[in-house]
């Protein structure tokens, strides 16, 4: 599956080596496995890609955007074509079960149709005779270089919020991965390669920190988008300002979720079990804190708890696997440690998942899924991100207490409700502070063809990723006046 | 005209003595004459604002916005019948002429008539069945206070780039004018509580930079708006990103402007004299440089000095005034300094405005317009923004060459082009990086329903004033996603 | 009130009386009254309309639209300042309580509001560089002449669905009022005359089939926009198609309506009553039947029945009046002719408003609130459009059967349900085939901001008035492709 | 190339003979080889495709949108395999070039990949709070079934203007090809067959007028899209309003085009030759008109006479053919009667096209280019639309009088000027009547992210094929208003 060892850069069309002396082991999250090395390029390199990128914008800006859409249809087929190659690696690298990781390539391609409608979301607009004979236009033109900072946890996925637009839109992209997860988007790399796009339009830098730092204080970088924990948005959102670049951070998340008494019984558990420990809980939209309102905590707490014991944790190729291990033996010591803490502070554990063991898998960074009841309101389990399959229940008297609970939150990511009632909806997606909203939904991703929102600590920025946002994210609006007055006609 | 002396703040619904200990004195730039005192609001008066403004949100924001509009409708009629006094109350403080402040009201009213439009411009959008039974949407809601810094060289217009359209959103707003030019804005103040909008939406809070830091660093503060010069400009992005805020910055220009050999020839000198002299020159649509494209020179550069030593400088509320005296003394011996400074760098002085004595106005701080020829590329006159009316012109051979010369320039707010040909005018438009093109324009100010655009060091930020750019600014985007599944249904 | 007694038209920016030897009483629907006179203006008068509307066009289009829009921000000056003239006028000629004649004004004013965001609304689009070097784009340009055919029932508003954006684009406009209620708009036109909107661009001519076939067989008239019955919406549709013009069409309808067993009581059957009886019935959006779902029958139809026979009938102007007369003897006969026949046909009289005597107004023609119980499905009551107080009921057992009776309807204008339940919501809004939906509302009328829907047989044509439906019809799309190769520069 | 005989309909997914007894002979323009037999099918088969597309409507529409752009992302990948197949068969039965037939399948694929993106613009508009507590949006919906009537022109693009926006809407469809040219047609269904595209979402009927009065009358026909002469144009346009129905319907052009003196002269000469004589002056793009303004009579008139004499005629898939037969030998004679007529009324022939003998095709229906001069402006050349290879001259004084004579003309499809000034290109674009304008293009065919415009006589209807117009036509409007008041509320 992951036959390559070192993982190249990819720099103004070449693979090449980095010539780094620091590398870092990628591994299998179930197994402990080396997968390969990835270098931490140096700044050298890096400033080699932003430079590709920078000559290539002038060629790639002037191409048609009708051209310019041609290399993303063959890059949608490619996808497609490869979903399953790129669905195992996913696994292999980030854990994550084979049929989510196909899901979240799924997602990825969906972007890649929305941005084939470029040539229409790129159009300016106008008006004739603002004054007697003189016109206004306004025409969306690319920024040049951006950049894309890639998270560890929806390696597929994320980095197509952001570049099929940039590149649609006639910028160049220069991406860096995580360096815990880079198979994916070098296999991603290779298909776009073979697309026939041209020299220096999109880059694979790989790295870390430094290389994020380099690329910040690079003025040949107009744009930064970037997904990661909320302290690490909040730098680079800060540090891109600094340098008076335009940049989209999303942060970390809790997703409180809502459910009522009059919701749908086995769908509301079933929805919400997916939501909490699916991708074992690394995901910015899982549900990590469940306000049950009322008499819903009598048919809610236990099946939940079921649901939560009888998932099939395992290595994610496997068949029949509902959930695979966290990251790294660092994040499962972390998540143990914070359900621990929870209980110090006064919450019950209804299912302890800490200490598994999968037979097999003896290594691998496996936290089963864990639910913790009566939580704090002032304790860590409810205010920080845990990243992991840990479920936290509350319970409350009334919907109105449950929205001011949500919104003493810093993070406004997503929160949904489980309900019946179209009032209960409405007051619901009228009053909560979060971006992304659902009602009877789980997990509210939205379609490629609506921004990906945020609020609160969640996200810094205007400009969301996907559709319009990332379509306003990545041009600039040049505004023009036309006056060609009639006296100034001599020969006609 | 100027009836009060001390300016007191506007702090939920109330006028409020400051009850700080530090004033600065107004003065009528003219004159010298002190028109007043403007306070230094102490921190706890700017917090009461702020507060003042959070408190007031909930409401406001559940206002539909129908009814929000209804006070700018009126705001708009109280604008156009004290038009009259307005611009007076600008020429006084400000200096500009009568019919330029006259102007610069009329663009501010502009603005509130495109606001007026916000129940169509603030709808978000939808889809149904982005799954089966599955339904998205996507909601525009308000942010929550929004703070507008002005800056003094349009006292008038400026603030309703931003201000019209937070507050027909529903946000509330808190405004700091600059401390030089405090009259306009508590006048258009007055104006603002005649309309009967409830207490607390909007607020006006004197100052100077530290009231600007101690709103930057206020949580409850979500968007700044801001209007200044570069470094400023690039402090309060940075800041604000820093805060977490979102913010539009913009800062300084030099609006280089090409003339053809093919142009209109009295029309171009005429209208470009207007843009380098008017206002003084103090506007950051100011045409600073002249590129002279091949046989242009023969003809346009004597006109330009003609029209320059011609130009009737005085008191703007005398009639027939074509320019007034810059903001201060210190702005004054600036400029002077930075002719002096382009002539040692090699420039020659056409028309030296330097030592401008106003007969009856003495002490009033004019510089008559001034003309430099053959500017160095690498001269201070070249890269720094004068803000004064001093225009350097450049002699080059091809329209390529001034291309080129524009886009070396750090700034990027605007940029003109004089020419019959719609070749020339098509290259210049799609080539050069500024915000703001004018063909055969001198002033390519956006009409209210475009966005007043600007690029590179001239503009931080993604969204800029007016228009659906200031929609998209002051609100932030709710996604919902509902699914009432058929088999919830047991009733029916 | 009402001070003239023959009603002129207004014809190139004059009141001119009508040389027809042919006039109509205009009468009091609640006293029989004579008002005046309106006449039925000659095919030449009608001509002159046409032509002065057609000269007129050539500026007014000149005219920047920013210009345009300042005669609407007047004219909502002074409908505002003469609302209560104006709803008087429409409660006498029209018949229809004062207060719903000021909540009529109160909608035709909302399109006025919205019709002044047509510098934005009326932007077109463009696309840089479709192929290297070439540029397209969309500009909106105003037709012509458009021509506006009122109905008697909304004399005051139904013009403004159309009138504000017809001349907001650049259009000039001919409106027909009905011939039965000629003073409302008079009155408006002399308030349109009083905001200085130049000669020719608005013209009134009065009239009735001979009028409306004399417009439709001009080709200087571009467009028809009209409301009425549907065979004359449909008549006119097609003959406005073989003359070449665009139209739309808006006709009768019948308005559905659903009430499901978990409805709030109290409230849908108040909000019922206003909507079948509001105006006496006669507006295309009042609830005609109400399809009672599984037990809602047991506390809905006493209830509906209850409120029906309390329902204060009288004068309009009078305090405390809830319902007016219908508009004329001859609608009062067939009315009560359709009572009856529906009685015959076997539905059940629940409350029965005929033989209405309103003491002091003996000679109106009132109808009192009726209630039909059991209507079949094969009925007159069921298919025919009433048009006056008379609310049928019908019970099934399923939200299912009741969306197959709506369906099978051949209009389609509004459907309501009243429900707590966001499942049936959603069911009905997906399901039902009617062009305006309400969910626990009685008068689904979308605001000015929304088009005015209708489907099947309630519309014809392709755009609908208000918003930005106006601003399509009342536009033509102009492509421009435009290059200025590089190869033709010599000189520069 | 073209391997069947008999041409079957393809209807409800089945590739089904027609049991007609009437059939038309297809033939080969070039060389009246019979190419096969076209049925033109019984009124009852007719119908039994309109209830196929009537039956598959209700799955189809409530497939998601972006499940139903699958099959036009599968469909442009099959388009771009089968390009010259396709291509080859235009030629043959159609008789323009190979070159000219790659050509318009490539902007028939652009309306594909347009289509592709309808997820998003297919999406409606929302607006919280109305009122406190009431929300209002806006949902688009497909009507039902569509149908498209395609000329003998344009075989492989004209139907691609509408069809894939009234698939990727949800509506089905019906198509009857020209009866002249339906082997284009039969391969591109082979190709949505080969899709996988869901059983009578896509219907295919051969016929003639016959045929269109059965689709024209059945109410199940919700919109009709159609191309042609502007008779047959008015006459559908006619006939669909009296049914109820909406239309497009574009008719004839003539195209007048302006050249200026100082227009480049190489360029507008070869582009507008390639503009006359291009698919033989077979489309309705086709500048037929040539208005030489001063002087440009030296260079053009000589200039464009050479190159109409020396353009190479011949077969279509012959190498280095620039020009193919005229359609059929009665229009060839229609043609030649009117070159015939054009000089009896007083024009000058300068090259004369008649009586052409192509070696080897002796019996194909070739005629020459053509070249009058001196176009009377009251003659039948000056007002027909010839839908040849002849191309009329006029000269004027000034661009004044040359727009008068451009708008005193019944057509308004296109109009195109050659000029390098700024000036005379927006006075034209501003003041000519018409709906596709080209400045320096001979063929302003708008991109499919616009829309393919029309004025006057050349279109009847408000919303033109490609791109939002397409959907806008295609769609039908939903406006929901919702309540759910918190008094409602008891539960929670």
């Amino acid at each position: 599956m992951i036959e390559i060892k070192d993982i190249p850069n990819f720099i103004n069309g070449n693979w090449v080596s980095s010539r780094s002396e620091k590398f870092l082991d990628v591994k299998n999250p179930a197994t402990q496995d080396i997968l390969g090395k990835v270098p931490l390029s140096t700044n050298k390199e890096t400033l080699e890609a932003i430079d590709a990128s920078y000559l290539a914008f002038n060629d790639w800006r002037r191409t048609p955007a009708t051209e310019r859409i041609q290399y993303l249809f063959k890059l949608k087929t490619l996808l497609e074509e490869n979903l399953t190659d790129l669905a195992k690696t996913i696994t292999i690298e980030c854990g994550k079960t084979f049929d989510e990781a196909k899901g979240e390539m799924r997602r990825a391609i969906e972007n890649v149709e929305v941005a084939c409608g470029i040539p229409l979301m790129m159009q300016g607009y106008n008006s004739e005779d603002i004054a007697p004979g003189i016109d206004e236009m306004m025409i969306r033109q690319p920024l040049g270089v951006s950049a894309i900072i890639a998270p560890f946890n929806f390696p597929g996925m994320i980095p197509f919020w952001f570049m099929p637009y940039a590149l649609a839109c006639g910028n160049t992209c220069l991406v860096k991965p995580s360096e815990r997860v880079p198979f994916t988007l070098h296999k991603i790399t290779r298909l776009i390669e073979s697309t026939g796009l041209p020299k220096g339009v999109f880059n694979l830098v790989n790295g870390a920190k430094e290389t994020v730092d380099c690329i910040l204080e690079q003025p040949k970088v107009r744009a930064i988008s970037m997904v990661g924990s909320t302290p690490v948005a909040r730098y680079i959102y800060s540090k891109a300002a600094t340098y008076g670049k335009r940049a989209q951070c999303q942060g970390g998340a809790k997703n409180l979720t809502v459910v009522m008494p009059d919701a749908d019984q086995d769908m509301s558990v079933k929805v919400l079990a997916d939501s909490a420990f699916g991708s074992a809980g690394q995901r910015c939209l899982a549900t990590s804190l469940i306000i049950m309102v009322g008499d819903s905590v009598d048919w809610f707490k236990d099946s939940i708890c079921e649901i939560a014991q009888n998932r099939k944790v395992g290595y994610g190729l496997e068949t029949g696997i509902e959930m695979g291990p966290v990251i790294s033996p660092h994040n499962k010591n972390r998540i143990e440690g914070l359900i621990q803490k929870g209980i110090n502070d006064g919450a019950q554990v209804l299912v302890d998942g800490r200490g598994a063991v999968i037979s097999g898998y003896e290594n691998g960074n496996f936290i089963r899924p864990t639910v913790l009841d009566k939580i704090p309101l002032n304790s860590d389990v409810f205010h920080t991100e845990i990243f992991g399959p840990v479920l936290g229940l509350i319970h409350v008297d009334s919907l109105d207490i449950a929205i001011n609970i949500i919104n003493s939150h810093v993070y406004g990511n997503m929160s949904c409700i489980f309900t019946s009632s179209g009032m209960a909806a409405r007051k619901f997606r009228y009053e909560v502070d979060a971006g992304n909203i659902g009602i009877n939904i789980g997990v509210a991703a939205p379609m490629a063809f609506f921004p990906f929102s945020g609020w609160k600590e969640s996200f810094f920025g205007t400009h969301h990723g996907q559709t319009m946002d990332a379509v306003d994210f990545f041009t600039q609006k040049k505004v023009v006046i036309e006056r060609w007055p009639k006296e100034w006609s001599r020969k006609f």
